[in-house]
């Protein structure tokens, strides 16, 4: 039972729509679910929207599309929305046999399935890309923002090189209620952005880079030692947790 | 000039209080004024409340102690609060001959000066500390909150190792608008508060530990692969940071 | 001659049932015999047995299925149980051909054959995995404890994001006589499992992750410095070393 | 109320010492208390010797003197065995005060109290250590393993450059029935030891060691890719670890 | 004999002041003399300034002040200018014995005596620091490059979080025909500094910072992967290094 | 509207060929103009050649072929000469397609098309290869260095195990203004080249070498730290980045 | 001209087979001689086996077939042995069309042709390699020990976890000059080995192992800080240059 | 006893000296003594002689002065030749009370005893120096080598930033049977020495340096990837360790 579903159930005993012996009977059926589903290579945690306001997300990374698949129809049948993240074609195919209505969204390798069990977030996210490298992160970021519920903008490609390209924009920096900032490289970009702006910077640092970048170690360092303040840095490449940290944010 | 001093000269315009010749003369002054005050060694950023909604905050490391009160008459001169962190006893002799107001807090290393220029934040903000070790870090993070405008609660010492005395206080972690976490060792423990809240988590590692814990990098690893989502993490010991951030989240 | 050829020759012996003299003969044969087989390019260790309670095992990595499919041959010839670690399809290929009899278990990359050396563990070894990710370390260490003689049970996908997952299963967690922990990205769950049992806790870290899990050292780390007390690491991804200790624990 | 508290009241009752109106008096009272005694700037976990069978350790690092003797006289307070790790000198005069009855082990920097609540072990923990450098890792353990009620004996200085000095030892490798090796620089005495001897083998490195090194990064490496199986790895320099699981092995 | 003396005799020669059985004695002198002067625990170089264009430069680090002090006596005596970096106050006031003229600068950590062997560079080398705690760098370059020649300007404190500080101050970045950029913490400064002009920016990499800054890796990774084009890096802390090249191209 | 254009309209105007009126309307035109152009997943910054001297380079790492075939297009669209760097034969491909005179250099693997955007540098850049491993990235040094305007003289296989080969070539070293020195390895030919000459050596480490070589680093911890002056370096592999500087230091 | 053609050159003049005109001729002309071929990639060092007593040996690592190959023709032209190491299939076959009479070797992936200028070495030089994993860097050894004249014995898989496989080979240890050491994982065998002899052991670490030995660098750390005195260590995997200086030191 | 002492006691047989009863019961009485002697802390290998031909060496580093007078008053009771390397003064100070005769060199940090069981080297060991701040680690090495029967010759602060200090010296570097190569910063010395001799060389990175020098990786690392053959690497400032396989290399 999700969140929305007990509070409609309320609203009906309130109304007197539905009478106290039929709340009761459902009510006690939902408390005697077990919260997570055991597939035996998986335990779904059906408690997560709950505590945690969005429904478990499944991480695509290491998983057999068998797997995947069967952890989504699980999800969806719960009236939940589905995320898979890190995504491939094929795990996109085995859930598309399970889950028909699942969407791939190659360019941020993730597969959504959009529910009613979302609410609005209250402002908007803003994602800033520093290159165009750096968009298969940022696109995971906008995607998952926007299933849970939040209005996005993007702004790509304006790395500190050419400090005007991104000047220009202060007006769609100042709209944001919070601003995820994905870079690579020497990821200075979050510390120019929050220097700029009065709301929370999360930083992505990306892979994106060679040599001395180390898989994006440089652009990490950079982040963890932003000489701005008003930043706060998630795992390499990872645009879901940006997002999802985001979003709880804006949901405030 | 402050926000709030203009918004309050403003306020007198419309009712008549100040007439706009006088509002007019004045505001042409704070125009002309630069928007740093240059010392030599040290551009003072008298806009960084106006970009920020803080005043510059002064980081005590690598600077002498007669620097740092320099710069710290600089700021309390433009009636903005002044914080101060990573000081030394011998730092605020030498504040304390400038700014004779100031305050210090030995367990969390800063001094402070609180002024009118700080507005309230929303909720509260609860620090959660692993291990007693790791207070100094937890104390710089909510002496830093408070100053800053925000209700703070502290829960402290209740690292994985006996998840009971964490278990507890559920209700505690669920009145919080935002979490900071703090943890040295393995610092698993914005992990496992993550798995059982719904608000953003700001995680803090600390260089407590010995052997393979490198000073923090342990504990930072740790946070950054968290496999809860809602979580960002901060520099190593930097309880400051963390409660910045948290800050600007609990402002919106 | 194995441990309990030995011990079966001398009771004959008191039996009556075999005389001195063929005894004497039959000692010194294996007395007269190399503590090893040398292959050339492999010295067979036929002593490991008595030494170690176990035969020799395989590391599949590095060796030519043919080179493998050898050694595999000469330890089935001496009557000792066969395991294989880090097996290639092409490996069992050719160790089928050597040893017919032999088994692959392709979710747990092993090739055994069990063969009658073996004496029962005491009790039972628990192994539990974070996610559904590391279930390919998690069987190698189920396989290996199972082929050593133990008793095991699984339980997998219980990583401290969803602590209700584990804490349903305390029951489990205390039939166990030692423990095998497996789990990657920031490897928080030993430290949880441990701070809730009295018995010995094995961790392995995986190489599941990304970014900043560094093929598993943001785990390794974690494990080595557990707040926990009680749990003790062995290499990444190393199911078979976590197994093989336990099972020695599990003789005792 | 210690597990053998608890014991000695159920035997009363059913001896009919006590009746079962006290019984459930005291019961109740004590299922009443909170499973820990919170101090402010800690938590002292009453709960420890239910779940893991010896009361909470206090490491020392990292908490002002007046911190540790707190903790020591909550803990002692409880009827509990006392042992402070890594206890500076200026620690132990802080302990005295409140725990007159407190011993200092220089040599492994540890504060012992034993009280009446530990079993003993069922065989003998060895500790062998490669230099004599090692020797405050190796009696951090010796002092820890013998507190939690083990017999233990010592072999000292038996590095693999002079192999001789540990062959001619074998006899005493074969009483113990766990044994903790304590190695610095390369960290090779492990794999060796676990090549002789059939019982698990806890490994410590040390940060004893120059150059490459690393402050014991080299023998932790060392250590955990031991080509001899039955070897897990505590964190470096960590002897009391060592001691701990060794010990939850020797009371199985 | 330095190329200047080595130009003047020349003239002399040319326009018959000199004859040339003169300069043909005072050259085959010059020549004979060995082209180092063997101290026994050092060879002082004498042809540096042939081949590079400046005098052997001594690094103070690991050497003891008597060493120094002979060293200094050596070059001043064929009348060299003299530069002892990374020097203590303890080195100066053996080299002040051996060489009366000496200069210590303790901002910079160098110490320094002028001679007639310099020539003057084209343009100016302009010095930036992005804080308060990088000025010991930035004066040890400021000092090395104005000895070697050069005229140089200062632009201390304008790193990236307040790039309002920075770009009023474009006409200074204009003016100079080489910038070296001084930065700690994350490193952005040099990106954004060589994003505006179109000279060449040598960048130094400062150990200023903490936690995850990690003695100057973070801001030496930033600036290696600096995404404006321009950027050469030299040591961390080295600020003689980068006014060593800065020198040599403002002298091309 | 490139430096040289604007160059030719004044002077123009200056000599009558061109109307005031005329001069006004393109000055206008140009300055309405965005200074970059938006490609959406680009910013592709046409001020590039004002600020910096060259137009702006695409790296061809991370982007798809069309990204890069539409980036190239809209600066040869503009007249400026276009350098794609690690450029993929599928990306040539697609660059033909939009700009049918570029050429591909395999050695280099970079794309160009010179145009009349470009000045000539003063003297002569040397490109000093240590090995025949490292000819790829000299390569790029060379190709880059050429395309922007600079004579080149290339001297490649005289790594210093061989130091003859090198010290045959000085009248190559010293007819050159600035030295480009690409090495793996140890990368210890900069320190040799830098003890050589009098002018700037931009040394680029290479990822060849095996073991602990470490991808390169080892090759850039021996520039970082050459006891010789006059080097600073770049990112490992970047004959780009070196070519870069070393051309603006060659154009002052 | 080989040292062994100019011993033989100066012996004829001795006795008077060649008359010292002709030899002065035929001196000159080889004076005359540049020290290296320059083939435009590579500069081929033929006063190698002068100053090192074994010609140029080709690294194949990072060289196209048709490179390696005309550079081996150059080599053989002089009469010089060649050695290509870690030469592919491919590289052998472009080889054997320049040299026929070059013999591939692929258990060492090396290239070799015998010519007659390499002298022997005085003594036995012995190559142990610790597991069957370790053969292709053991016979790279072997193999290049071989050609430059030194007779040698293999003893393989004597790992430290089964002692008496080694402890049975002493008189072959006895037997060498010196020794080469090959190992992976936790590399402690060359610690084991030099306990036992007094002559010099040079240690290889092996790539060979998985998880934290991190390619190579846990057996590298283990042998540089070897307990056991007279190990020296070369790079990771580089039996060719473990054979090279073994070569030497049986050369002297 | 000694191998001298019993070289000399067969002599004495041989000549009718000493009668073979006498030898018998001298030999009986040495075979029964233990291969080392138990001082608890440590077991003294009075075997370390016959196996490696030079007595046990105390490294004083994690030693008490106590502990390393006890060990030398026990090596120097069996006539052997006493090292102590890495000794404070203090130690020293110790050590002389029980070792009247010891000497304290403490430009190498060592103590010795010189006795007459040591053979005489066959040839030079030449010790290289790369820069004057390398002198301690070069002293314990020479100190070291010449304890150990060599005789030894100096070349200091011939670094490769002046080649022409070093090319001067040819002769003594051709005079040396093995070369010992001390160096810090980027540790190309060795690559240099090794390509002009045909002997082998023994490479000692030191920590000098600063910044990313890293104590002595940057170093470790340039030598390790030496592209030179013949040389081989010891441990960072492990002057004694190179100098004992030197020894062991010019006493074959």
């Amino acid at each position: 039972m999700h969140p929305s579903e007990l509070r409609a159930l309320l609203q009906q005993v309130a109304s007197g729509a539905t009478d106290t012996a039929e709340a009761e009977r459902r009510l006690i059926e939902a408390l005697r679910a077990q919260p997570f589903a055991d597939l035996g290579f998986a335990r779904v945690d059906h408690h997560r929207t709950f505590r945690h306001g969005f429904p478990e997300v499944v991480l695509g990374l290491g998983k057999t599309p068998e797997q995947i698949a069967a952890i989504a129809a699980e999800i969806v049948s719960r009236g939940s929305t589905l995320l898979v993240t890190r995504a491939t074609p094929d795990a996109f195919e085995a859930v598309k046999r399970a889950v028909p209505e699942a969407l791939y969204h190659p360019d941020a390798r993730v597969i959504t399935f959009q529910q009613r069990d979302v609410t609005a977030g209250a402002g908007q996210i803003l994602i800033v890309a520093a290159g165009t490298s750096d968009l298969p992160v940022a696109e995971e970021a906008a995607r998952t923002a926007e299933l849970m519920g939040n209005a996005i903008d993007r702004l790509y490609d304006v790395g500190v090189a050419g400090l005007h390209r991104l000047l220009v924009e202060l007006p769609r920096l100042d709209a944001a209620r919070v601003i995820i900032v994905v870079a690579g490289m020497e990821g200075a970009l979050p510390s120019v952005v929050a220097g700029l702006v009065a709301v929370p910077v999360i930083a992505v640092p990306t892979s994106i880079g060679y040599g001395a970048s180390f898989g994006g170690i440089a652009a990490l360092l950079g982040m963890l030692n932003s000489c701005a303040s008003g930043v706060a840095v998630v795992n390499i490449d990872n645009g879901f947790g940006a997002a999802n940290i985001a979003s709880l944010i804006n949901h405030l």
